[in-house]
């Protein structure tokens, strides 16, 4: 395995390549391959970025394409016939189906641009410069996204103080707390020291928080408390949007309307750069040019996010995310669980996490990650001091590859267990 | 035209698309092609991202091949033989002949984020909150680099204040002023209010600034400066990089070696995204992890990057920038400058401005680049209340390609001033 | 009466004069008197700065004596043998019998420069810059302080964000709610958002947050929390201290040792400026001059504060105080309570609040005070929505007089009530 | 000499008391004396709060007058006959014969508080958060005042950034650099990166910062700087106010009215703490209690303060400290600069700083106060690295007392230098 090019030159802050330690040279549906010829299932996926399966061919006839007629690669925000067609696309088939007349915002290619686009939006609109956001929320890595973001190295990384964000504790933290009635108090209580916020950043299932699906009633109450109060509800579905959760937007089964959304990820269709935020349009308040960013308009990203969307909607990828759910839902309650009566499922569509932090030996999920990576299976872990082993494969895996992945991850935890 | 997609469902934050108001479809070489097969001059070059022309066939060839081959398009920052390439290649046939041994940090695939990771890692070098920047600066505009960032508009849209930086005159401001003493005041006063910095960060040429080109003394003057007080200086060549000034790196005419370079637009070869931060071996005190971004591994972008480098080695790049650089000059000083005395060129290899700031009637700059657009010629404006028009073509254009945008402009000059 | 020096000339931020809209001229004992010879029984107390009672004639004829004989009025932080004695006193007066060990900082003649100094150091200390702070607290009005105040007019006041403190609920704001489980959760949970503080700021009873007794157990817990974490506990004694709880240091109850300790208003003795901050010595790393200010030496303030000492000592007055307040407690109880069972008692010591919050009319309690008013009892609000009449006698006040003044503030109780 | 209460009980903080130890009882006019009967002439001041003398007996007289008669000592901003009649005597006797009409606040009784309401009040009217400050300003240690504060060890002791002011260079650094001109530069500019300040604070003579005496033009051109651009013109006369400048306000030389003024110190009559803050009538938008402190009403200062200002008008300070200004010029040109040629004068009124910082040898000035104190002057130091040394006495000191002085410090110099 030649790495020296890495270890001699590439920083220290590179990360993933210490779990999975090999180099990979190509990828296919759910799998990578290194330059070996060993070949690995993906259960990481990018962290979301590879929903419709790596290199999935059908996107990848259009983007070759569309390099060999000289297809403008690099235009600002100039207009042009991909992005048009991205454009329509997301309109007639993403948002008028769901009654959404949001507008769309290119902030540059990133997940944290998009949260950055709407942090500033949403203290323009309203003309607050306190934000909420959620205990145990990941929103990225810039000033802006980071003062939302909680994990506290990545704090820490900042060097200056991260300000103008007071962190709302999650429901699941304190169940005898009514996070709503917390929120409302906040607001009311003329001595609560907690200026009222210009918006409420959440994401409807946190990823890196541990795999926390907020049910579906406290997401209706959250809708109502920020109509209440006039404060602008934006849901991060930069991890499980497009279909991740089941549906292409994770906030729908709770049947409500966020004023912003933010995504990336999986938008670009083939894991190439590509942000987008989403809002209502009496909040296009924008001057032309007051947020940007010299990739927001990626080309060959948007003929990929063009044809991402049409594989999943003729692959009927929302279905059949649930239905594969359920499968690993029943696999892991079934085949994993009872190794253990502390572990813990959690989890909604195709992103699940197994808890291990109610075993109190520290680095357990760490220790079943790298096993599975002995046993052919790329996976990570997520959630506080990283003990939540995260299941997120492509959403167009098989059946079979499925329960493959599944037993691998069985096999692993059972070594890992019985060496207690 | 066909651009209601837009104007319906695009936010108004969109903004080079109002100057040039049409849908393209297609680039090659030194063109544009808009989707009714009129052709369009480009002096604008995404701002600096297609230094080696659009659509470049040679490394098209190779983008195409690395689809075709399933090659990885997505890992994170896992090792992949794209990325080992490209560091490779990188080392060799850039950094080794230049005898600069930075180390390479892939911080997320835009500009913002390669000056946001340069911001967090000289406050965790030096344990120092304060930066400072230059007046006339722009380094991007998420919260931390558009701390950084002097554009006002920009700045207000933060909608929180921008901390934590010191701003500088440039040299350019206060002729009587020593800016390089100026700051040693700043650090020696005990009572001048200024903390000490962990970071100077500087463009050797501010583009939006209004292509202020600074001297070769200066830099080195502003290297030392750093080097007596223990200060990191910082250069961004996210615009004037990739040899845009003439040498690959725009610091090397002053000889000098900044502590941490950022780069991005035309490093990524063909327009996609990538962005590399880099620094001295010493200065690597990151933890895994501690700075991170989903596309911070864009392989496609790997796999470009690495073929441009090997153009832009073939063809003489630099060597053919400096020279159509004193073909700019000496045009632009024969036939454009005498057309008023007010008007002023500055600039450098193929990066250079007209001031129309003399003259005392606002939009001048702007309506010069209206008219350009009419003759078929893409340019931008830049500098002070955008009264500088910007020419960059790309680095690969002929010279009599080179020549009949020239005319334009020069056309273009006459037909406005005429109009005074 | 003549108020128009005041109406015409003084600043429209004047605020307790428009409660009490007469012209006061003398005072004593729990009497103001104003220009045209009316008494005012005083149940508002200086907001706690004339504790041993106005014009109190021990403390004066020590004053009076010292302005005679031309003692040292203003020498900054020199040495004065009023500091001296006033030092000596605390010392051994009080700070001994109580087996503190404090070391006594002068940090400038008010309460808000005393928290100021403890914010300071305590970030000094630990090398923090996160402090938490309780809902429902005041501690002062200059930036450092307004950043711990939690009241939102006053924090809208600053005209900038307030930064760098995390507000925790008070205890009795979510009942189901464990909050010295709480803040362990901030410190532990690596996901919290909340970075570790360098102390944590309380009044063991909150008084503009509403006469809120903070009780014993959760003192202690409060203390064994700060231990465990290593986080500095600041009680401000501001208002509550100088025995106006029962005993000298509001903190004694609870048998707890705060780390550091901010008195003003009654340490004066006579109502004169005066503020001490007291810190466990090994916390006393100032440099000299670090923290300072023109009148931290208040030399006649030192004459009145020793001289207060003395009176409190010799006059039994911790123990007084508990009688008499469990005589108001005994009224209130059966003689206010029962005129509307929403009413509602709390306080300790002689600091007693009558929540009207219960009742869903707005502005009860500024109508009884106005009431009490006109019955020739000066009295204030405090709480939430000033929804709290605040009963704080000087300690020094006889039963009959306080007897008397309970019995103002029934009949102005009742005639509110019988009004709705 | 006892001491030892001080060494063993106060705080690290204290300062003074190390540049003067003995421990001091009395003072009275010019004098201290301590508790050995030592009597030492007093040119320092209290830094500038005693300047109608120490225990000037006219004022005296009416202090234990006013005790005596058990007028009241405390009052919040309740109305009280002490304030009408210090109102009405500021008033009558000082603003209206100087055609200001200027409200008046109390805003607590120090400097520090002074200005932290300006600074409120200057965003609150504005709408701005940013303030310009002068590099060499100190304008005091609480959090906002500290933000305005540009010595650096100062600074430090803050613990978190100081935010929202931006340093103007003073017009004494950099003497080919035309500040004014700076400023508008940074107004006007689109890249200055400097937002648009509620206003700019200055001292008219640079106590701190090393009796800088700004001249008549430059502060006329600032006060149109301010009214041109709309920005509030904020004077600090807390050091120099109280006719130290040789004018009651120091601004009165340049025929200049600020929008703000602050003052402490002297404008308590007799070292006691008073401070007031005294702006516009149209400024006046604070809502009652916005800003508040407890002992915003020292009566008894009121008294002092009173008695001051018929002190000062009775016995023509004005004029006098002009003339006695003249006289420590000439003193010090005839006999002190010429000990060395490196030594510089600065001065007006009775503020006066011989500086040593040309010098280079560290420490001069230390050792000319050190000298100075055993040869029973009381005199301290100022300016950058401490290198001037302050002459600063009392406005009633007579000639005789004045040239004794003098003489006293001409002595010093003459043996430091010496010994060089």
């Amino acid at each position: 395995m030649n790495t020296s090019a890495f270890e001699n030159y590439e920083s220290e802050v590179r990360s993933y390549c210490r779990h999975f330690p090999t180099v990979f040279k190509q990828s296919k549906g759910s799998y990578f391959i290194d330059e070996n010829g060993k070949k690995y299932m993906d259960f990481f996926c990018g962290a979301g970025a590879a929903n419709y399966g790596h290199n999935n061919p059908e996107i990848k006839a259009k983007l070759i394409e569309y390099l060999q007629n000289d297809g403008i690669i690099h235009a600002l925000d100039m207009y042009t016939t991909a992005k048009r067609e991205f454009i329509e696309t997301l309109e007639e088939k993403v948002l008028k189906p769901r009654n959404l007349d949001y507008k769309i915002m290119f902030p540059g290619p990133t997940g944290t641009n998009a949260n950055e686009a709407a942090l500033k939006l949403a203290r323009k609109v309203k003309k607050r410069q306190n934000v909420f956001a959620l205990m145990g929320a990941f929103h990225g890595m810039t000033l802006g996204s980071l003062s939302l973001t909680t994990d506290k190295t990545s704090r820490k990384g900042a060097g200056v103080p991260l300000t103008n964000v007071t962190f709302i504790p999650a429901p699941y933290m304190f169940p005898e707390l009514d996070t709503v009635a917390y929120m409302q108090r906040m607001i009311d209580d003329d001595h609560s020291g907690v200026e009222k916020p210009a918006a409420l950043f959440i994401e409807t299932i946190q990823a890196e928080g541990g795999i926390r699906v907020f049910d579906v009633e406290w997401l209706q109450r959250v809708r109502k408390f920020c109509d209440d109060n006039d404060i602008l509800l934006v849901v991060d579905d930069v991890q499980v949007g497009c279909c991740r959760s089941g549906d292409f937007f994770s906030f729908e089964r709770a049947g409500i309307v966020p004023d912003i959304v933010t995504m990336s990820k999986s938008i670009g269709g083939y894991g190439m750069p590509l942000a987008i935020t989403l809002f209502k349009p009496e909040l296009d308040i924008w001057t032309p040019g007051e947020h940007n960013g010299t990739f927001r308009g990626n080309q060959l990203a948007f003929v990929a996010a063009k044809a991402g969307i049409e594989y999943m909607l003729n692959n009927q990828i929302e279905e059949n995310t649930k239905k594969k759910g359920e499968l690993v839902r029943e696999f892991v309650e079934k085949e994993i669980l009872p190794l253990d009566t502390r572990l813990e499922l959690r989890g909604k569509g195709l992103i699940w996490g197994i808890e291990f932090g109610n075993i109190p030996v520290s680095g357990l999920a760490d220790k079943v990650e790298e096993k599975c990576f002995e046993y052919g299976l790329i996976i990570e872990g997520a959630g506080r001091k990283n003990s939540v082993v995260k299941l997120m494969p492509p959403l167009t895996i098989s059946e079979e590859e499925l329960t493959e992945g599944l037993h691998i991850i069985k096999q692993a935890v059972k070594d890992i267990l019985s060496a207690l």
